[in-house]
């Protein structure tokens, strides 16, 4: 199967990154790296920031829209845009392309994308939705990576493959594979369900106590809570997106988190020092069973 | 100042170690290996674990009680004890401790434990209670580190500092500046009531951020789960203790994280993504001011 696929990746002549900030200037920068002979193209709204790209070696070519021309023959487009952008671009990348062109993403929600791009035929035929579950709270493609997939899940959302479809999903996985990753096969529903508990929450959870603690208190705070609170700083405008584009699991996430604490206030306030060890020690075993 | 007060830290014969953990082990290397001439014995109840940590270099004896013998004379006592049981011990210690003896501790919580001791006079006599704001995971002295105090805030509770105590507290001061730690002078219900919301809340927080992710969704976790949950893996006995023992101020962090927890949902209910963006980015602008 390997050794059937592996050509397919490597026969990919050209990536256009849309959106060249962290993910999209690490999907680039592990694509100039993992196959050197293949063309790298930025697309973005601003020429100074693509041309520095380009000067960090991240692009070989850059443009402030996608051409037919650019999406003609095979190639495979990477939307990197906040969630809330992706369909559109989707759909317009669509109207321009040729048909061996394979249209996927790195957008931390799914279904509102996956739905958004079924909606309209020509994407609905190029598309196949990912999630590389990899990034950091710097935004930019100066934090950019060529190893920021290396070991990474990478959530594929292949949908009901028919038999027409199942080459672009395989070409799909082996894409995100080539750039470092372990393949996830899942339905959108699915993974929004499962990231508004492993990713969204957990966001939501750090930005609460970054906020409970305050400034003030700044300097009271040790390696525990910094590491606790990193993510709080992620970019506010690309977690709203976020957010928002998960609406109903991440309600849902919050509701179980709210009953949680205040299982931990009650067996505080009742004294109960038992109960409040259970809690403890259910959480410290499930989170053992992680690496640190 | 620091000309005069250095040879006091410095002429420390002996530092006793009662609690040879990760905390109590860490202070043995800090000492031997920035007090060389000092000797470290460490007093525990597991005569093989005592012999292994004097073995591994961070202790010059051990027994499994204090004595007399080893409390005549100039030494440092350092209780590195569960919260739960600092002040009794401290009392015990005090007992039968000469003059020139200076107990302190390096428990996470601070009124309940001053409270008691200041009950009983001889221990009241001799203690300085403080907080060195450093610590990990992984408990046991296998894990001891003598830079663990490095460059760390050490709160030194002085209280009401008559005349005749303040030499103590100096000492006090003066004993954590030498393993590394910057000193931070506070009350112990000021102590308290700032570690509910830098400490206390946010292993809360993790701890309820992990319960609700559950083990079956581990794999689709990323780097910022990991670091968000990491101090949940703590020991779950230690960590009731200490939220048992600083109860109305962790109850009352727990409130404030729940009025801010439920400000998300209704934004996120009201689809008021403006109100979501506002919260988000207050959080992030926070946790900037923080080193990552």
């Amino acid at each position: 199967m390997r050794g059937m696929v592996e050509p397919q990746a490597k026969s990919e002549k050209r990536v256009v990154v849309v959106g060249v900030g962290l993910i999209g200037g690490s999907v680039a920068a592990a694509v100039r790296h993992r196959l050197p002979d293949c063309q790298v193209v930025g697309i973005g709204r601003c020429e100074q920031r693509l041309q520095a790209a380009a000067d960090a070696g991240l692009l070989t070519g850059w443009a402030t829209d996608v051409t037919s021309e650019m999406l003609s023959g095979r190639c495979v487009v990477v939307v990197c845009l906040p969630v809330h952008l992706i369909a559109t671009h989707v759909r317009r990348i669509a109207e321009k392309a040729s048909d061996d062109v394979l249209i996927t993403d790195a957008g931390s929600v799914k279904a509102v994308i996956c739905d958004a791009v079924n909606e309209h035929e020509a994407a609905s035929r190029l598309f196949v939705g990912a999630h590389p579950i990899a990034g950091g709270e710097q935004g930019g493609f100066e934090h950019a990576d060529a190893d920021l997939f290396h070991d990474k899940v990478c959530v594929v959302v292949a949908g009901d493959a028919t038999s027409a479809r199942k080459p672009l999903v395989h070409r799909t996985r082996h894409f995100w594979q080539h750039l470092g990753c372990r393949i996830v096969d899942m339905t959108a529903d699915e993974h929004d369900r499962v990231l508004a508990l492993t990713s969204h929450l957990p966001h939501l959870m750090a930005a609460v106590t970054t906020t409970v603690a305050g400034t003030d208190n700044l300097s009271l705070t040790g390696s525990g809570f910094r590491d606790a609170t990193r993510i709080a700083a992620g970019d506010a405008e690309l977690w709203t997106a976020i957010m928002a584009g998960n609406r109903a699991s991440v309600i849902a996430a919050i509701g179980r988190a709210e009953e949680t604490l205040a299982d931990y206030r009650k067996a505080l306030e009742q004294q109960n020092d038992e109960r409040l060890l259970e809690l403890l020690a259910t959480a410290a075993e499930c989170r053992r069973k992680l690496s640190s």
